[in-house]
């Protein structure tokens, strides 16, 4: 089975977790978008009564296109179950996520939801996280000595471009740096520093947040947070 | 003197502090406008050779009508002195800031300064801080969700609104939540709290930033941090 053949298949493994009357967090990324496939096809198969939050213009349109009812997250009380990826997952389901620069809704949907639980691959799995790049969602305004403060703090940061040299811009108007760290041995202490500094919105780093992990491969396994 | 012409006075006082070749950081508020006014009348007068850099667009749009050379913080290697104004100063200079909206910018533009100068009437003065809400600067998206969590955590917040009753939007699109505390005893501690929450950009505690505050009045009184 190829790789692209798992991803689909723990999109509808995971969208086979939905039930009916649920308010439902709808994620983004390569092997989310197979889930709202998914789940779309149960919405017509099967009449299933949902409503979808999501964390990005993205997956908004996908699952608007499929038939999912797409609602503002303030206008329900909070969600039931969020499906959404993650870049790296150590094994205290902890993780790395913002690869596709959706970081910040991500993180607001995923603590106003009563579940999360988050679909990989194998390859996602790092213990310490590390080998994907940390990105920092960060104002615009003084963004150059941001940067710097990074480096001397030794972040190796790199200002996010698109293929065409561009600037990432967010959907919420900001830029994202990326921290190209090799090993994070304590995703909690830095997680704390960067929340303190002026001028940072939201850091990828997700610290107790997933409740379950399910990681494609041959066989899906099904990781739960222990504490 | 009535209270306008004493803030003209610590207006004209301040921009008197200013020196040759200064990179200069401009704030917001009633105070500094004068402030702004005296500063460009000396390099009028006296062909004082600075630069600016602003908090707000309010403030770039009054300096640069009045002859004031105003470029991005990106392009100074940093700044020699900002000159701002403050809604709240307790006896170790730590404030409350924000009350015109611009706390964001003030923020970076004040820890990217090597002396940082506030200048206030002595209504601001209050230890501990209280009586003026505190502003905390959000994201739009899930904005209930947050009200929620601040109103548990028994800040009574208020969602600001202009006085058409539509909600403030800051310059760099977000929304401004006011907490209204009537005495903040432990403002390192709220400080550190309030950052650490997703959805909060920045909050309006000012802590460990102000080197001297210079008091209106009937005489200019000035304070001086003491660590």
């Amino acid at each position: 089975m190829d790789i692209v053949e798992q991803k689909k298949q723990v999109g509808k493994y995971a969208a086979s977790l939905v039930e009916d009357k649920m308010t439902v967090g709808l994620g983004t990324g390569s092997t989310v978008k197979f889930f709202v496939d998914a789940l779309a096809e149960r919405v017509k198969n099967e009449g299933l009564d949902i409503i979808g939050v999501t964390t990005s213009n993205r997956t908004a349109e996908q699952a608007t296109s499929l038939g999912i009812k797409i609602v503002d997250l303030d206008a329900v009380e909070n969600i039931d179950l969020t499906i959404d990826g993650a870049d790296r997952v150590n094994q205290q389901l902890d993780g790395i996520k913002g690869g596709g620069a959706a970081l910040l809704f991500e993180k607001i949907v995923a603590i106003n939801s009563k579940q999360n639980i988050w679909i990989v691959d194998e390859t996602k799995l790092a213990d310490p996280l590390g080998g994907f790049p940390l990105p920092v969602e960060v104002v615009t305004y003084g963004v150059g000595h941001l940067i710097e403060l990074f480096a001397k703090a030794d972040l190796h940061p790199v200002l996010r471009k698109d293929a065409a040299g561009e600037t990432v811009v967010t959907d919420n108007g900001n830029y994202i740096i990326d921290l190209h760290l090799d090993q994070i041995e304590n995703p909690v202490e830095l997680a704390d520093w960067l929340a303190q500094q002026v001028g940072v919105i939201e850091h990828g780093l997700f610290i107790n947040i997933a409740n379950h992990v399910i990681v494609a491969g041959e066989e899906i396994k099904v990781l739960d947070r222990k504490n």
